[in-house]
């Protein structure tokens, strides 16, 4: 394989002479060395549903700069005026822009004035023909001039072969031209595009395989649920340099995720790139959160139950031997366990968990016995704390004598009215007693019975404990236990909260919706009360 | 490899002798078929949020018979009180029990009265020393013991051996010896399971090729995000048997998804399988409404946007030529292409399930727009048909002019009431006005406000309409549509009823929880209201 290092503009014989040029080259081919290219900006933003303000834009930059992507493609310069506004705007050396290699777009590209530019061109001759309509030689010129003005222009060209491996399959001599004509009119990177999303591992394997170039990259997108897969055999072939989004987001299925890529990479490939992966959950997070997308629970390395235990087998194993039904230490993404307390756990699992609690609480505790209890009795009545731990914090607290109550709900009454006009208000009153015996009522308005509760105790409690008010409930599920008899089952109430930084679930049980809701409500808001009050307790001790 | 046939008991040469055996291996192995085993009601069960009711069970278990899955797993005898309920009281050729190796729960399996019995022991000496605390030769004994004590009792028998992979690379010897001794005291099929997710997908090829066993199966965990290749990679290696849930649920990051790997195996691989590929969207939905989860939009093949074009240029591409950006027909998973111009996306879908109203609909017909202008419509507030067919048909008959109102709500009021004692009321009043002009009003109390209103609609009906005292809700579900907001968010709601023979969903859509409960409500009592006069009218014409 040959290597071209870009800035002495020599070509090496790979893992031979390369340790004569100190260029950039040098770290990436030597060292089993990955470069990351994160697309979230642009590809990531062409999927359903997501869409970026320049703010967004900034502070994901920010993230992933820190984290230690290599580039960011930020957008498109010729095409998005929004896009135009952020390159005239924001500077920052790992920033992409991206453009086709249709001649128009070229100015605009250039004016974005960044280090680093992606052109995207065909590499189908199929796509080429039929689509844009044009000869394999027109398609050729159109990647020469627009590959080379860029880089006369003393920027450095990713080129991106769209549909690559579709491409090669049906007319492999015109995908490589177009690699070879990017290749020798100055790009840096030929990137491979399976922009289909429909190309087998293996095939990706076999197909890079037979490339000659060394600068080669892979551009992934899953919708045969194998993109981390294609890109790990694409870096076992040889490409050097990847491609994907944070928590997979991008057209159709989405494009590769990160988040599952740079740990295998890291942990199970020995691949070394500059991200720290010991940040990657939290990384993943912030970016998802600012995208106004939740990471599913399962997401592999990052999602909340990645780590997570359930059956008592399982969980029993865990807490023998940690390796025992994990693939990694979760530590090593910045995740954690998470020990689910189900109907099916053992007593060590429950102990593990009190541990967050009381850390010093062992097996012949009395008190352990009484939380058991309490987790039994409520199970049994349709409790499962295995997603509210808040709920189970709190439920220990009660058990061992350390609850406090920060106000209760001495009655309510909702009215829940369709008028004749077809209009539908709901209005809650709640009259809340407060721990120094005071009673207030208040009442408010919702779209929904549990909606105008929540809204008529907070507004008591914003009154007499003002840090609730960056609370805010963010989710809100409800389960019938044991179908059967309908709406007259009991019913499960999940309820998620945040106050932007922090997110707690709690749960409530009864045969009234209404007041299973309020009962995770009450459990929601004390859970954070509680917890700010440890916060400002430990702060004052410090200071 | 040998083959072994567990009726005539006689080991073949796997592709040669085998033609002379007519017994159930013939099949799966002559014609590149693969037997599917599902086992979403049991490790998909172990998922974080994710719990059946044995109602639940039995639905799943039928919606997965009829899409042609081989086996379903359907929970466990021994440690599961409630699963013990569900295999005494139903009965399904295809339906597997679990447990392990442990002789306790031997009489437990044997009990169940399944043909098929699932065993799992462990493969890894790593965990038969540390976790189980036993010596290697104990655990073959384990195995031994129990898998032949079933066998003999006539059961055909699954091994499944657990950290099958992980305790190859540390111990192959004793790894190979658990799947020798389970197939030499009787065991149908060895399946090797990936239990801690972790093996990246060429080691599985690597492993399966060196085994000489003709009868294996895979279970892979998506915790590397490579559950979907490292089955693929297994079935290349040769196994014959693939077990995976729907919406890859299941403990941690999940277990292999069967509505991913399913498509792959059949388009793009030539497997064949018992399973009818075109409904896997469907089918993957059904069992997601059941399971009360949501298959993220992005999800390959069976998600709203696996096939859904948003770029300007991608969208051209596709409405230019389809498979410029689509790596399979959306059909062969019957899922639709989502573009803005939609008018034309999944008519043929659409008049596929409009063929059990109006039997003689073409393309053409000009009453088929109307019905699809409805239910775009619908669905962009948040309607969802796939599970609520009871309001699909209400929707086409209000589309061709053949609906008529049993009812209308003019107006109602419900009080949600905890009182000072403790005690909580809801107290329904609804005003009905009837088809000749008559208005009645009704009133009600109930376990929470749906109920009580449910209960005072049918204090009237009842009196003008008896034949509704037959029909009862059953299921009650509540979705959040797009988090953010949490109980200000549009909700979903689904209502199951009853009469005690047929079952139908029906759905409701609103800001406003009770809102959105009533027109689920009201569907549900006039869907009945058809169908009775249906079946009255077609008595009388027999009369």
């Amino acid at each position: 394989m040959l290597v071209l290092c870009t800035e002495c503009e020599k070509i090496f014989v790979f893992k031979k002479q390369l340790d004569k040029c100190e260029k950039i080259w040098y770290n990436i081919l030597m060292a089993n060395k990955l470069e990351i290219y994160d697309t979230t900006l642009r590809d990531g933003a062409q999927g359903m549903g997501v869409s970026y303000s320049i703010g967004d834009k900034i502070k994901i930059l920010e993230i992933l700069s820190d984290f230690g992507v290599d580039f960011v493609e930020c957008g498109n310069a010729f095409s998005n005026p929004k896009d135009k506004t952020f390159f005239n705007r924001v500077k920052n050396s790992k920033i992409v822009v991206f453009g086709s290699t249709n001649p128009a777009e070229i100015p605009a590209l250039l004016s974005a004035d960044t280090e680093y530019v992606s052109v995207f061109g065909k590499a189908s001759s199929f796509h080429t023909e039929k689509i844009l309509g044009i000869s394999k030689d027109e398609n050729l010129k159109l990647i020469h001039n627009s590959v080379s003005e860029i880089a006369k222009n003393g920027k450095k060209v990713f080129f991106l072969a769209e549909h690559f491996f579709d491409g090669y399959r049906q007319d492999p001599e015109h995908a490589v031209k177009t690699l070879q004509t990017a290749f020798d009119s100055g790009a840096m990177r030929l990137v491979l595009c399976d922009t289909n999303g429909g190309t087998l591992p293996h095939e990706i394997a076999e197909i890079v395989g037979k490339l000659t170039f060394a600068n080669l990259g892979i551009h992934c997108h899953n919708d045969a649920d194998l993109a981390t897969a294609g890109t790990l055999a694409a870096v076992n072939s040889g490409v050097v340099h990847v491609q994907g989004t944070f928590g997979g987001t991008g057209e159709r299925c989405g494009n590769a995720d990160l988040s599952a890529i740079l740990p295998n990479l890291a942990l199970k490939m020995n691949y070394e790139t500059n991200c720290n992966i010991s940040k990657i959950t939290e990384t993943a997070h912030k970016i998802a959160e600012i995208s106004n997308i939740k990471i599913p629970d399962k997401s592999p390395y990052v999602g909340a139950a990645a780590f997570a235990h359930k059956a008592g087998m399982h969980a029993d194993g865990v807490v023998k031997c940690k390796a025992s039904y994990e693939h990694i230490p979760p530590e090593a993404v910045g995740n954690k366990r998470n020990l689910l307390i189900s109907e099916i756990s053992g007593r060590a699992l429950v102990i593990e968990k009190i541990k967050d609690v009381l850390p010093n609480i062992t097996k012949e505790d009395e008190r352990l016995r009484k939380i058991l209890d309490m987790i039994k009795a409520n199970e049994h009545f349709g409790y499962q704390y295995e997603s509210a731990e808040a709920s189970f914090e709190l439920l220990v607290k009660r058990a061992i004598g350390e609850y406090k109550e920060f106000f209760n709900i001495k009655n309510y009454k909702v009215i829940c009215e369709k008028t004749i006009r077809d209009k539908y208000v709901d209005t809650a009153v709640v009259k809340i007693k407060l721990p120094d015996g005071e009673v207030r009522l208040s009442v408010a308005e919702g779209n929904g019975p549990v909606n105008a509760l929540y809204s008529a105790i907070r507004k008591t409690l914003k009154e007499v404990y003002p840090r609730i008010k960056k609370a805010r409930l963010t989710d809100y599920k409800v389960r019938i236990l044991d179908g059967g008899c309908g709406t007259a089952a009991p019913v499960r109430v999940l309820m998620e909260s945040s106050d932007g930084e922090v997110s707690w679930t709690t749960v409530g049980v009864s045969e009234d919706i209404v007041d299973a809701s309020i009962k995770a409500l009450k459990d929601s808001l004390e859970w954070y009360l509680f917890s700010v009050d440890h916060h400002a307790s430990y702060n004052n001790q410090n200071d």
